[in-house]
């Protein structure tokens, strides 16, 4: 005696997002019983279209439904930049952010070498190949500041130095609006090392 | 510049269940790009199945995916007792418990003379039918402790006396493991009328 089964499925299938338990899910499939055809139509297609449509960039691995992505086919984009990200969402972040006018790569990883996952399981590779061929004079990397995040900017920045094009990194430090009593001591130590000249024209 | 647009479209969908946001709504759309073809396929029907499978038992009004539920077709449960609770969600709480072996009845709606809710718009002439045709000797109501569950409990208890019916209500009070000093005053109001007597059999 419990849920109708497809109710169940539905549950099931929830309790497989990240963070959802069985309560979340039992909530969710329960709203979406009250949702109108429209919407359950357009729900249950965009489920299959995520998976089926959705592939990778054939230049900087984002997300996609054709073989090149929005922005690398920008030409309004200034190609001379990238900006190495680890995930596809990263660069929406930024893409939200605005003022990041350049071009990305998507690793899809970090080395991780405690994981098994080294310098070629990452898509490091094709981003020495856009060096080569895009003209690139700067390459941002933008990765979290994790032991991992760490190793694969060193060996990034490794690897392209010699090709003639700035490797820089995002600057860690206080986030703005935060109370800097309560910052961590590895953050504090960061920004403190890396911290800037005032000068009288800025 | 943004996420593709069946992406898009299915961060939409997933907003549209109850508590999801933006930043939710992307963190589950990206975990569905990771699902495998049997979960995208069972995910995408069963959203279609639970709105177009489900209905409700013509008898309770439980959600069930035949015209009368599991639960109302079980010759095992007593169908003397009838618990009235506010929605198909309750119930299954009641059977979780696993305590409870009557029948249900699901009003589908409190009365709520505020909202335009009267006792003509919820599940309550079905409940006097079932009284008079299926022998019950007591309904058991077990709606929220709010006013419109108070209102509809006396609304039903009015209307079911004189049928020779044992009405009762569920009990309010300390709720087993919590702390009294943090007890709201009304709780602790009723908990003190509700007090009973412990006798030397008990």
């Amino acid at each position: 005696m419990n849920y109708p089964s497809s109710l169940k499925n539905l549950i099931d299938c929830f309790k497989k997002l990240p963070g959802v338990g069985e309560k979340t899910a039992e909530r969710f499939s329960l709203s979406v019983l009250g949702f109108d055809e429209k919407l359950i139509e357009s729900f249950s297609d965009s489920i299959k279209d995520v998976k089926y449509k959705i592939k990778r960039c054939s230049i900087c691995n984002n997300l996609t439904e054709s073989d090149v992505c929005d922005i690398c086919r920008d030409e309004n984009r200034d190609s001379s930049v990238i900006c190495v990200v680890e995930e596809a969402k990263n660069s929406i972040l930024f893409e939200k952010m605005g003022a990041y006018k350049g071009k990305y790569h998507i690793l899809n990883g970090l080395i991780s070498p405690l994981d098994g996952v080294g310098p070629e399981d990452i898509n490091i590779d094709k981003l020495i190949d856009r060096i080569d061929s895009e003209g690139v004079s700067e390459v941002i990397l933008a990765l979290k500041p994790s032991i991992e995040g760490e190793t694969t900017s060193l060996y990034i920045s490794k690897v392209l130095s010699g090709k003639g094009v700035k490797v820089t990194k995002i600057a860690h430090g206080i986030p703005m609006g935060a109370d800097i009593e309560y910052i961590d001591m590895l953050t504090l130590e960061m920004a403190l090392s890396d911290r800037k000249e005032i000068s009288d024209n800025n």
